[in-house]
């Protein structure tokens, strides 16, 4: 008899936590598909050769390998069977064994498997191809409050066009996400990595481009002054340093930028003023939600033009969704040159937000909205008619199994939240009615066995 | 540059067959729900001290094994580090390597996570505990038609009452189910473990139970003469066997058991009984397309009342669900005599079904249902107030995001399978109106700008 548990990091989703995570994915799906996006499903194992070197060597380390099937240790060809690790492997470590015994791994993120989709499946696809997919992925993290190894993403991303529409429309839909979900207090923060690039160019620091974005991309974390350590230990001058906090400072990066003469900050400020006038002429009117931060750098990866990253106020808690544009997503897949603008949602985040602001409404631990009680075995079978209209009539209802005390009947809708109970005792069979409790009010009714599909479908 | 591939076994949905599955998966979830089952989410990945030991040997070898995280070959404390796997090991083979660096699995099935999640969750779980699961299970299984190495299963379960109301149940969802997808001719055999039962003790063949359940489980692949010289080489008697095809071919089981004196069989044919009569009770019609079946086995795993299986007439597909009642399912998780009764879809078999009876409607590639097109700049940006307007009455639209050639859009609207296009040119702007095509006549017509939505959400 074993003590049974889960492995660390993940979760079971009891009834009532289901139904809230359904309640989110479904504002999400409907927001996604409003905006013309369409579902795609990728397997939950991806080919290791698929996965790896994508999502820097942290990312390989994080993934979760799959072990091949059968006789791992060996290779059996024509009845020969050669060992594929040797004790020298064993000796040399994981990585020497690692190739020879794992082929498959869980999917890491949503964006590789879609990169890989297109690339594999470029002869049938119509681009624009938009499409959304809502999946798990799982990474070897150490699991902390609000990190598991096992949690849900939803992206959208559009490949084949460079319209700033797009880059538009991502800022409508997380408004329309977070206004279904009640998240009504939310900041989404927008940059441009061409105004990192043209603060840099206007900054001088040649060849140290990504000292300057790692950096900046920790001022969240270590503040100025950690930045500003960072950067002198990284060679930059103490006044390049605080010419930095300048230009992130400074009302306008036009003239700087002009200055400098950089051609990529000039775009990044002028794609960033198409798509705020994309967003005026598409009505929306949450411009004091949408701050332009010129710090926002979203690590080092494939992002190209405007990035995003959106937070919940006053809740403590990192982004809950976040994107950019990248130009070469389907490159590493032998599909150069496909321009793309995506974006994310953490359904597990934006979930532990909507409870710490009790923005969850009553959720039940089943969907029944109406319990028949059981007597004895000839009510019970009395109240099968009755049953079997109530669900013609997409009311979700149960006659309790057995004909067990009432009180211990009433528990049960109790403990389940079941809005009602219905009454079929031989007396009311008698006299062809049936009493409805309230559970909530604790009122009771007594009805016409005729009326009450129809009292209750009201 | 690679050639991207996914793992054997596995498959990506496109937008089209996402959207078939999700109709699959709505009739299924809608109608467990109208039975008042709950939703339960289990972990993908589950410890492999859970699954191992409960699928049988065979199963053991089937299950995909995840590599612990990190130096899997060492184990490292306060800096000691000792090996994990030794040379040894490896001479051993995989049996003796495998619990050294592999501690989880994935999902195998969705039973055997639901004992797991209920056993550990015992005393907040109120019973009789209903529950339905619809995610993805994992077989190392050799790939053929219609066998995938991950597919989908839909289970609902209710464990805590031993009511037959529940066996009666199951019927009644799987004829909803399959009536609400459109699979009209269909058989669901029934039979009860003491009806097996009965037979073996009316035969007299002590001791070889297995022996003969095992046989009359391949009738169905080896037919009658196969399962006559199965027996005999198992040590049965001819007359033996040949007295098991009378048993079954007779038309009532009632008077060989009383003669051989079977409470079990007597109990089968009894729960039997009651099960047809609390169908008739429920208004249940089908009474031709439920087959009492003495031959159906279900393999030899855990079921202990009745058992079900459907096949859907007139297509080559082996069962597309099934299932029975069972007495100790968490019995292994320290939870001992809960009874409950279960049952589950295969989705991937129904997808097939559908598919090759082509009962599945159009299906585009997007939920798009309005596209507008994209003259230049001005005509595009004067498009945007319309578009939000759409998309506010829930039509899912897109303005087709660059300002392309018109053949091109429309060529993008009929390969996506966008039943209308709204052409918005210089001319219709000037005039205030828009031109609507319904992509699949040809037909034509000039609106008012101000009428559009109206006329489209009609």
């Amino acid at each position: 008899m074993q003590k049974p548990s889960i492995p660390q990091g993940t979760r079971d989703f009891g009834p009532a936590q289901v139904a809230r995570r359904q309640h989110i994915l479904g504002v999400i799906r409907r927001t996604f598909e409003q905006f013309g996006y369409a579902p795609l499903e990728t397997p939950t194992m991806e080919n290791l050769s698929v996965l790896t070197g994508k999502y820097g060597d942290e990312g390989d380390q994080l993934l979760f390998k799959v072990l091949n099937s059968g006789n791992f240790l060996v290779k059996e060809r024509r009845g020969e069977i050669t060992p594929l690790v040797t004790p020298e492997d064993l000796a040399d470590g994981p990585r020497a064994v690692l190739p020879k015994i794992a082929e498959k791994g869980l999917r890491y993120d949503l964006t590789v498997p879609f990169a890989r989709y297109v690339a594999m499946n470029r002869g049938a696809l119509t681009f624009p191809f938009k499409r959304y997919q809502m999946q798990p992925v799982w990474r070897a993290d150490r699991p902390q409050r609000g990190r598991y190894r096992e949690f849900m993403q939803c992206d959208a991303d559009v490949v084949g066009t460079d319209s700033l529409l797009c880059e538009a429309e991502i800022v409508l839909m997380m408004a329309q996400v977070l206004g279904g979900l009640g998240l009504d207090d939310f900041t989404i923060k927008i940059n441009h990595r061409g105004v990192l690039r043209g603060i840099f160019e206007a900054l001088g620091g040649e060849g140290k481009e990504t000292d300057l974005l790692v950096a900046i991309d920790k001022l969240d974390k270590i503040g100025a002054e950690g930045v500003t350590k960072e950067l002198l230990e990284k060679g930059f001058s103490a006044e390049g340093a605080a010419r930095l906090f300048e230009l992130m400072a400074a009302p306008s990066l036009a003239e700087p930028f002009a200055a400098a003469g950089t051609a990529e900050g000039a775009r990044g400020l002028r794609e960033l003023t198409e798509v705020r006038e994309l967003l005026a002429a598409s009505g929306f009117r949450q411009f004091d939600r949408l701050q332009f931060d010129p710090t926002l750098a979203r690590g080092l990866s494939y992002y190209t033009g405007c990035i995003f990253e959106v937070k919940i106020n006053n809740v403590a808690m990192g982004s809950v969704s976040g994107g950019g544009r990248y130009d070469n997503l389907t490159g590493a897949f032998g599909l150069p040159d496909v321009s793309g603008v995506g974006f994310s949602f953490g359904v597990d985040r934006l979930y532990d937000c909507l409870e710490s602001l009790d923005l969850f409404r009553d959720t039940a631990e089943t969907p029944t909205r109406v319990l028949l009680t059981h007597f004895d075995a000839a009510t019970g079978r009395a109240a099968l008619p009755l049953l079997a209209q109530l669900r013609a009539a997409n009311i979700p209802a149960e006659l309790y199994p057995d004909a067990s005390k009432v009180a211990k009947q009433f528990k049960y809708a109790d403990a389940k939240g079941i809005p009602l109970v219905l009454v079929l005792g031989p007396e009311e069979l008698a006299a062809g009615t049936a009493k409805i409790k309230i559970m909530k009010t604790g009122e009771e009714k007594v009805l016409p066995l005729g009326e009450v599909v129809a009292a209750l479908s009201a």
